[in-house]
């Protein structure tokens, strides 16, 4: 059985983690593939949005704890690095990734959550962050989710391992929209409409720059993402977009 | 008619924007007025803190799209320049900025609401970025916009155009106070006579300690605050009105 | 009097402000007996989680106007510089600290709380940064309050001095949770066990790795998580949690 599920349909990419006996740990096994699956997705055009998904009982229960007994420091190192390899990647793909989070993200799984663009939770998922329960503290996925949640309600994830439920996880600002189990795909639908209706360079261009300017201060950012402005405005499909708007019709991007 | 009105009573000093039938877009000519008006307000020691608002059935829709077809680089470098300049000299004016805002701002006029130190926003305001749809991703409005109510929000509002209501702004960062339109003008009086009540000196000392100290990490920041602090102190109105609080009478601030 | 009372029980330090007439204003005399207290506790290794409290009818009111008037530069630095070392010190510290916010939280006061890793406040709890009242803008106290609360809700409080409540503060992630006085032993008591569950070592490491990352940008922040990961995982008590949990057991920390 394949570990990992691709599927696209109307220009929406689907990953679905595929474990749901194994409550989809993130094996070495399947984090290459969700890296590998990442970069042919990146040079796709047909590929316009990202819907990372699972099957199961679980989301995703983090690494695979059988993996990760008794191992030498290499082992370790490249296990994490390609965690964190991929979870960067969904930040550098060009094309938007929204998470459908069904039901219990722990760990590596909630850090997962946490790196996609937009997150889309079930009513009954929740998040945790409980690697201190085992002795290792979840500082790999604390660097998404603090930058999502803010430092108090990370610290006390991170601190105690006690799971926040969806709603709490909209209110601090880890989800964008919760909703029941039944309605997650239509509402999801909702959001890849938005998306496919916009240029894919524009797109790209907004998300790279994103995610540059965050960590800058706000007069660098502003040097940057008025630079940025610039070149977006010369771009065919901004023309096209702004010259449409004007006349009033739908405009037809090219891409360029 | 006058792009930009300027009222000023009581030590406070009324900005309007007032091309309603524009839906107030901030036109070259208009971003220049707003500019010059900040540079004056400045150096006038008569007024102590700003209302940002607006005319019309919009707060304020952003560019004036009709400026910027066909345009050659030069001439996008210098609406987004000025554009940049007017929202960060919010930012370093030494007085309080409050946004008044009543009804929809979208893309820069998004940024002009985030942009000012407080926002108090009516019931049925909306703010949005939808930049996207017209093929100009809000690069520079999402910089003060993300730095307010956090990634996956601000993503959202970025990647899908939708707008969100300011009862939501207000929950997420955005806004301070949702009030309905009529209580307003009342609502902001109140936050004006706070900030009238404390020296003009304190007020600037302390603004530009805030957004300057924002970027750093926590331990840079506290070196910074710890040398305002100690500077602060040494200050006439420190003085006074430490002393009036022990005496329990009214300070009288003479800037200094 | 002890102006600060300090008692261990079951691996819970619990340090107490003990100048209630005083609302336990931070004079220069009970800084240093909290800063020296929590040189103590670092090296303390009965000591695991600390719980900050207060006597009286308010939690801190900040500084001790009546040390503060009049003085010379260097003593206005030598307080200052004082309490921004004993703030960070609670960060800085390997153990967990609970802030015990049972009541008005002032200034400086405001700022305890905010420098704790978790706030537990009472429903009649306020918090408020009103220097601007006296002149003297809450710099440092800003540091950490906007940290946590971001720019909007923190610049209202200082530049109003108007105080939000433990509700408001929960909403905006100043608070981890608010509860009736009468609970509040009881709600800590939980955090502490949760806490004491776990090793001293792994929550050492990852309260270090959670303030050194916060103001890295994400791609930085992933290398040093990394990193620590590694490393974290081939402690002692890594390996042993990860088994015992393989084994269905409860782990045995050794601290190595």
């Amino acid at each position: 059985m394949d570990e990992l599920l691709v599927s696209s349909q109307h220009g929406v990419t689907t990953l679905t983690l595929n474990r749901p006996e194994k409550r989809n740990a993130l094996s070495h096994s399947l984090l290459v593939e969700i890296d590998e699956a990442l970069d042919r997705i990146a040079s796709d055009e047909e590929s316009r949005v990202v819907v990372l998904a699972a099957n199961g009982p679980a989301f995703c229960a983090g690494h695979d704890l059988k993996e990760m007994t008794g191992r030498p420091e290499e082992e370790y190192r490249e296990l994490f690095s390609t965690c964190s390899r991929v979870m960067q990647k969904l930040r550098s793909l060009p094309q938007p990734v929204i998470g459908r989070v069904h039901a219990l993200a722990t760990a590596a799984g909630c850090q997962l959550a946490a790196a996609c663009d937009l997150v889309i939770a079930a009513d009954e998922a929740w998040f945790a962050t409980p690697g201190v329960k085992i002795g290792l503290f979840c500082s790999t996925p604390m660097v998404p989710l603090v930058r999502s949640v803010g430092p108090k309600v990370a610290m006390e994830m991170l601190l105690t391992g006690v799971p926040i439920s969806a709603r709490r996880a909209y209110e601090v600002g880890l989800v964008n929209r919760v909703a029941p189990t039944e309605e997650l795909d239509a509402i999801i639908a909702e959001y890849c409409t938005a998306i496919l209706a916009s240029s894919p360079l524009t797109l790209a261009i907004g998300k790279q720059a994103f995610y540059e300017q965050l960590c800058l201060s706000e007069s660098e950012a502003y040097g940057d993402a008025t630079d940025i402005m610039v070149q977006n405005a010369l771009k065919d499909d901004a023309q096209e977009g702004m010259t449409a708007f004007l006349e009033k019709r739908k405009p037809e991007w090219t891409g360029t």
